[in-house]
């Protein structure tokens, strides 16, 4: 096991009718800007749960946050921030409007040049300007982490930022925001869940064998859970667990003492910004060409995996990583997600060249838990995902 | 799944040499008590590494605290706290005197008429003076939670506390210093780590997937690593595994969203309180009969347990159930660690029912996840762990 540290102090209020609880949690002093996306949030009745708690609070509202969080369109609700001396935060929505907030938050204190510089020069956010999240999708974990990911669109970039000072102060979970989802984002949801485990569990045996285990755990419940919630997102008992492995999935803990991945959202995060393709899908994509390709370095837990999460009982490791491999494409095929870049677009080809030249632009020497994943190894992998 | 809340704000600081850190961890201008117990952290060489750290903090010790913390040394250490106007504490061991310093945490701030209410009324902390921790004996998870329990000498009872201000800010995990720990204490604390998750998992089933599956973790991972703990405390792949899992076993993780237990803890207790038997040997005699006796409310999970935990798979749910239990007990004895009263004491006779109306005498009407393990229940129970 790695020398690590581990903190994470945002509050989790779980559980069935909890957004009454906004009411005690945001101070009340506070003046609030209430931050949301696309405006489901007012067909769902969430949003008027969300007033009711906070009748007796200042509060301003900012709408309009697309998915993959836009600089631009974040610079608006920054400049209302500032004009109306804001002093409290409230994300309410997925992991976009999250990780949005996360950048005001950091954004509403910076005093630099300009706030792009927090994105273009990965500066890590000690202290940003506290803010509360209810969660309506769960996806991305954003509700418990201190980064953020976001997109410009002028550039079609997509940069990842971060620091202790980005934690919500508390986040409501209310598994009963699940029932309203669209089949699409639900799936998105699972996939983003389950490769967010993979990228901090598939790479080498290291002697964290608490970590794999807690890895395998939140695997195996959403394998168990996948079809319930595409089947009945109203079933509580498949919601909960959903949203519970959603949370604990990148909250932290079992990224900790062991080496981690991330190839696969730095190749997916590419796919977004060249051709609009759900963040979630594009992991599917990459995932089984990027483990293919990876076969020699990361089998011992390829095949671990496949005996622990999907009881391959039979054959030698390199059967079992093989046979993990195509147990966990078939997995995304259940989920109605498509593994091939070709399923999305037709006009892919030079794509894999364009990502590996982004890749040297920007000085990226090597992906991965080994950090030896050159761009033109990523060209192959990208290849390999047409 | 039920509703809960989490929050847990300790900065966990893990691995090889990380004992340094305290330099760091502990504010510049603080007055700080270093409190450790009977003196084996001046033999095994931390006393030398916590000094050296903090040779540029004011510091005074007060060294001690003995096993299952007593009232009395607390009062005393509380004296020089007030008289030396100290800022900050520091716990130097294992549970008892991390215990021990939630109580000075607590009792430093409080303004009531004496100390004794916080434990006699159960008053919960919501403020406590500052403290961090280096972990010497990984066991009761202490150095990541706000509970505590406290002894009082004189009348022979064990008493619990704790409250959202009793959570260490820091805690130093350095497994390195298992290989110092006597065999006897190295199996007190799997013991101890082991029940711990069994309190909070073997009840009866909630839909709380997730949380099955990390406990489950951690005692496949504890069964795991026992053999290698007990034969060479130097192994840190074990070690390493062996602190984590006993930190995460009770870190309020597990028992979210989940129906608890803890009556073995309870009757437990009242052993130690009686005869002085180690706390963890304590459970390992009443649990193999709480659960025998609990078995049709239990039964269903036991079965799970013995499934998933023990590889069981034949046989009907009442056959995995009283396999589970069989496993579970001799897991007990290969720790080195004895299941029946007698084989501590040859003075049992009577202690059911000492125990039976003492539970009567405070008031406690049901033990156990359903609150039913009325006096006379736990009189048989103690009766059947003779």
């Amino acid at each position: 096991m790695k020398n690590f540290e581990f903190k994470n102090p945002t509050k989790i209020i779980f559980g069935k009718d909890t957004i009454k609880k906004l009411e005690t949690e945001v101070p009340k002093d506070a003046k609030v800007l209430l931050v949301y996306g696309g405006g489901s949030i007012k067909k769902n009745g969430i949003y008027n749960k969300v007033i009711k708690a906070l009748a007796n609070i200042e509060l301003i509202e900012f709408g309009g946050i697309p998915a993959n969080p836009e600089y631009e369109v974040l610079l608006k609700a920054l400049k209302l921030i500032k004009e109306e001396k804001i002093t409290y935060l409230l994300a309410v929505g997925g992991g976009s409007v999250i990780d949005g907030v996360k950048f005001l938050s950091a954004a509403a204190l910076y005093e630099g040049d300009t706030p792009w510089d927090i994105l273009a020069k990965n500066i890590k956010t000690e202290k940003g300007m506290p803010f509360g999240t209810v969660l309506t999708l769960p996806a991305t974990g954003s509700e418990m982490n201190s980064g953020s990911v976001i997109t410009r669109a002028e550039t079609k970039e997509k940069l990842a930022m971060g620091g202790p000072g980005l934690f919500p102060v508390f986040s409501i979970l209310d598994p009963q925001v699940v029932s309203s989802i669209p089949e699409r984002q639900l799936a998105n949801g699972l996939m983003d869940a389950y490769t967010h485990v993979l990228e901090q569990y598939m790479t080498y045996p290291s002697g964290a064998l608490l970590q794999d285990r807690f890895a395998e755990s939140i695997l195996l419940t959403l394998i168990e859970i996948a079809p319930k919630v595409l089947k009945d997102p109203t079933d509580y008992e498949a919601t909960s667990n959903f949203m519970w492995c959603c949370t604990m999935a990148l909250n932290g803990l079992i990224q900790k003492g062991v080496p981690t991945d991330w190839a696969v959202h730095a190749m997916g995060h590419e796919l977004t910004a060249l051709f609009g393709i759900d963040h979630a899908r594009t992991l599917a994509v990459i995932a089984p060409s990027h483990y293919t390709f990876n076969f020699e370095t990361k089998k011992e837990k390829l095949a671990q995996y496949g005996s622990r999460v999907w009881n391959i009982t039979e054959g030698s490791i390199d059967d079992k990583a093989y046979a993990a491999i195509e147990k966990t494409t078939e997995f995304f095929h259940s989920l109605g997600i498509d593994t091939k870049l070709s399923d999305y677009t037709k006009d892919y080809e030079g794509t894999a060249e364009k990502i590996a030249q982004r890749f040297t632009d920007r000085g990226w020497k090597g992906l991965g838990e080994h950090q030896s994943l050159s761009p033109d190894k990523v060209e192959k992998i990208v290849k390999m995902a047409y």
